[in-house]
């Protein structure tokens, strides 16, 4: 349905739609916030995988940089948030995140491969919205923060993709990752009432 | 019981025992495994600490510094066991931490207080026995490795006592962190049998 930043997103399976935009940039306050909070909980995932497989090196190596990224992110838009007098503070999460999670099986080594698509699944989603950020919002500086973040998404969730495939074969990666991509969009496909990054 | 390293930390009750030190240099590989743990952990319980109270703007702002800076120093910390060539993997956790936990009164706003005073305490004795890992290590390059992280480290305990006289009356602080170190002491009285940065 939306242009440009969404088509290069193959993996999604469908791409964000037009309303979310609309609600998104009417409340640009609570969307910065929102994304504040999930900067923070990406690192925090991030940081958990690492504590759950501490021997698994690449992983440990990889979710090291990513997390230290989210971190810098999350300090960025506090910034924005302070710069706009928006006061930090609680949001409530939209189902987005908990029905992924969900997803996730109990039994290793599949929950490490479920854990690494949705972590990938949610970097390719929140990609896709900072570049729908980028294109829509009102102020030229903070879009030309957001299209600075879209790139870092686009290295995490590939980084998601390439973990995966060190530890699993390509094909049972494809497969599954096919599977919980169809969860992802369905979650999406009613708008979430109040305004999210992943509402 | 030793020398100038410890006499610094006047938070500390007791400093460092000998057989500790004794114990570390006899194992440097496991303690330096067990402080890339120690870094991972301690960015984890700042980001805990930012979820939990997102509305304390300077809490968040500190606690995102410090939680960048202990990845940064968890990143250090496994170049050198890849140096080493010490693979990364579990190691159990002493008591130390549970019961330095443990003390954390469930209801607010002492739960923020006492959070915030054992994160300083941890921060107090990581620095101090930092200090005596640089100050006995026989491989000088990692000991100048050490010295550098002792800095941060006092760093970070001095933030985590400044969070708390933010939020809290400074006669409340000090009367609780008396308390607390104290415990902190007592929990390592008697050295735990497995190499530990806390044993």
């Amino acid at each position: 349905m939306l242009s440009s930043s969404t088509a290069r997103i193959d993996v999604l399976k469908q791409p964000t739609r037009q309303d979310w935009v609309e609600q998104a940039i009417a409340n640009m306050d609570v969307i910065l916030l929102d994304h504040s909070h999930c900067e923070r909980k990406a690192a925090g995932v991030a940081l958990n995988l690492m504590f759950r497989y501490p021997s698994n090196t690449a992983l440990v190596r990889k979710l090291t940089a990513i997390a230290r990224e989210e971190l810098e992110h999350f300090e960025q838009v506090n910034q924005w948030l302070e710069r706009l007098g928006i006061p930090l503070g609680f949001l409530s999460s939209p189902p987005y995140g908990a029905g992924l999670k969900a997803q996730i099986r109990h039994q290793e080594p599949n929950r490490l491969l479920d854990s690494l698509l949705v972590s990938g699944l949610i970097e390719a989603r929140s990609h896709e919205r900072l570049g729908l950020l980028a294109e829509y919002c009102s102020l030229p500086e903070l879009a030309q923060f957001y299209r600075g973040l879209m790139v870092s998404e686009a290295r995490h969730y590939g980084i998601y993709w390439l973990l995966a495939e060190t530890y699993f074969d390509s094909k049972v990666v494809s497969q599954r990752r096919e599977e919980l991509a169809i969860v992802e969009s369905d979650l999406l496909s009613a708008l979430h009432p109040e305004p999210r990054i992943h509402s």
